[in-house]
């Protein structure tokens, strides 16, 4: 039988009338080739936003909730229809297709939804019929035909979810880089595109703030073996393939060096003993969606000490909670200007050595380490955010990706 | 038990963030007076032309159409989500509703459906539980769950026809002016706002080119009988009562003077005897939507003279379908420059006498009838467009408007 594909095109790709014709262009050449594919977009660029922004104008709190939801899912309704119509335009068949007509059903957990389920009944039909099925991403339908959306990366979630109901051989995630890379290209110019990783090492590497992939549409993908193929929507070149790896031996021990400029350290010491005090900081920062990364805690002469990295923007939120739980004789301390560099890897797992070389570079670069943390196929270290870029580099030459 | 009403309002009453935020406050205000009901919305005023205007940039001849149709749904769906988002902010509850949501059934004439069934359970299920719904106008959706929309003024029809399937008490249509006047006050000055009218007047009134409401929308009004009041957004005035005159004794005779000033007559000359050609003519007219208002035919010495009224936009087509069907013995004349001029009155049933009062006013002015027609309750005729403005004042003064 035919392969049959998924193929999601992002807000960039779809942007204005000209790229949405030039997206058709390419679809067409593919349909013609023979290929069998469900398409995905996003809504255009810049469409979300202004949503948003009408929304806010409204309510300033106005957030998640069924109005909200309804509001920000209008965005790909547009976007589908306007490449609908660019596909007819060329002879080709072709129907938009929204989440309540298609039947992706989430839970109602508005602005944050999660697919439960999706019908490929009406897709396959279509797919025998020659019409290519146009489906918006980000929104779902939840058990009350409720609009919900599905938070950020939500059309690439809809896509993985999709080639997996499908079980399509491939997602395509189109977008306006052609792949991952081993390092930010704008801080190493000699990182290179890599060609293939594994869930897990594209999964490390987008909660550690890679933005070409959302973490959830990975974890999909990995949990239904989908394998996911990331490239430009303005080249024709291969991208790289996000999937189950066959010959683990030939992995390079580290894929890429990572990092994420936008964090902040906040500490606070001495805490007082025991295990209390810190449960009930961590569940009050949950409750305020702030989002802990690194924490690092010791035990001091002076009681414990408790450091733990955030979002930038969440930091005046943490001091508040963290003011208002401890006493005043507690310092809380905020260390500004930091960054978290992160090397990430499926052979760190068998090569031993590869912490001591993370920590050789950084020391020759006489660069102060002030949380570390690492898993399996990671390691991660926070260090002023004015060496990052020659940390970057350093890393990357030490484990040969340059 | 308490009256209900469904209240609609138009692109500009939610043209922007300021706009329905003033609409919640409106509405807030008649929730808490005690009233219940059922909002309509247009899109925000501008945007089915920016989404129209995309669809055409896409492709020049996009029009109904599964992608089309869904495109311009998305236009109320943005701006029933910020009402109802605005309603909140104000501490209401309110919830927005497309059409599929509530069930809002149609046939699949893409562009121009009708309303077969609306659901009414959900809603009366809010009514009871305070909540007040925030229907998308404008859009439906057909058996095969895909959407359509309703064509020109398609969101006061959804509106006419949710009040007659809620058995409503009325239909208040909010718009930027206070009612339904005598004439057209850029006009005539002294044009009053006309306090009641029956179905018949307000059906003629909009097929002679009064912009106010639709034609459908009256026509469903008039079926089931559903009181409409058109109304201001911006003032607490009454408006205009449009239902059932019980008491038409008092009814004057001519109710307003209404005039059109976009339309073109084309004739031909001589047209050969018989109806063949003249079918064949009118059939293919239809077929190319050029629609035809005032048809008159009179046989000559020379053979058939045929001229007929159309939209100034249709006008070339309309030539084209002429020259297409007849020989180049026929010679074939456009009017330029014309315009409509009706009066229209329920009085006019039972009061002879106004044809030769509408010809006498028309002589005394000196200007040339080019077409004329009637029917029970409204007299018609096309002048030249130049003598439009004075033949307004002046029918106005004769029937007493002033």
């Amino acid at each position: 039988m035919d392969s049959l594909l998924v193929k999601k095109f992002g807000g960039t790709s779809v942007g204005s009338v000209e790229r949405i014709e030039r997206v058709a262009d390419r679809l067409k050449k593919s349909f013609e080739a023979g290929e069998r594919f469900v398409v995905v977009s996003s809504a255009m660029s810049g469409e979300t936003n202004r949503l948003v922004g009408l929304a806010h104008e409204v309510s300033s709190k106005a957030r998640g909730g069924e109005a909200y939801d309804l509001l920000l899912a209008s965005g790909e309704q547009v976007s589908i229809s306007l490449l609908a119509l660019a596909l007819e335009k060329k002879g080709l068949r072709a129907r938009p297709m929204l989440a309540f007509q298609l039947g992706i059903k989430t839970d109602s957990i508005y602005s944050k939804a999660r697919i439960q389920n999706i019908e490929t009944d009406q897709l396959h039909e279509m797919l025998k019929e020659g019409i290519i099925p146009i489906v918006a991403g980000f929104q779902g339908i939840d058990n009350f035909d409720r609009i919900t959306t599905l938070g950020r990366g939500g059309s690439d979630t809809t896509a993985v979810a999709l080639a997996a109901a499908l079980k399509a051989d491939a997602c395509e995630i189109f977008t306006d880089v052609e792949g991952v890379f081993s390092a930010d290209p704008r801080v190493e110019p000699k990182a290179k595109k890599i060609e293939q990783l594994n869930y897990e090492e594209m999964m490390e590497m987008a909660s550690l703030g890679s933005k070409v992939l959302h973490f959830r549409c990975v974890e999909i993908a990995a949990k239904y073996q989908t394998p996911i193929h990331v490239r430009s929507t303005f080249s024709e070149l291969e991208g790289t393939w996000i999937k189950k790896q066959e010959n683990q031996m030939e992995a390079p021990v580290v894929s890429s060096v990572t990092h994420d400029p936008r964090i902040t350290v906040l500490s606070a010491e001495p805490v007082p003993v025991g295990l209390g005090l810190l449960a009930d900081l961590f569940e009050e920062l949950s409750k305020e969606e702030v989002l802990v990364d690194i924490i690092s805690q010791a035990q001091g002469s002076q009681g414990q000490r408790l450091a733990f990295s955030i979002a930038d923007e969440d930091a005046d939120r943490g001091i508040a909670i963290l003011k208002k739980l401890f006493s005043s004789s507690v310092e809380i301390t905020q260390v500004p200007e930091v960054a978290k560099i992160s090397i990430v890897g499926v052979g760190m797992k068998s090569h031993p050595g590869v912490a001591a070389r993370f920590f050789k570079v950084l020391k020759e670069l006489n660069v102060d380490l002030k949380l570390v943390t690492t898993s399996d196929i990671k390691m991660s270290g926070v260090i002023s955010r004015e060496f990052i870029d020659d940390s970057v580099k350093a890393l990357h030459a030490e484990f040969g990706l340059s």
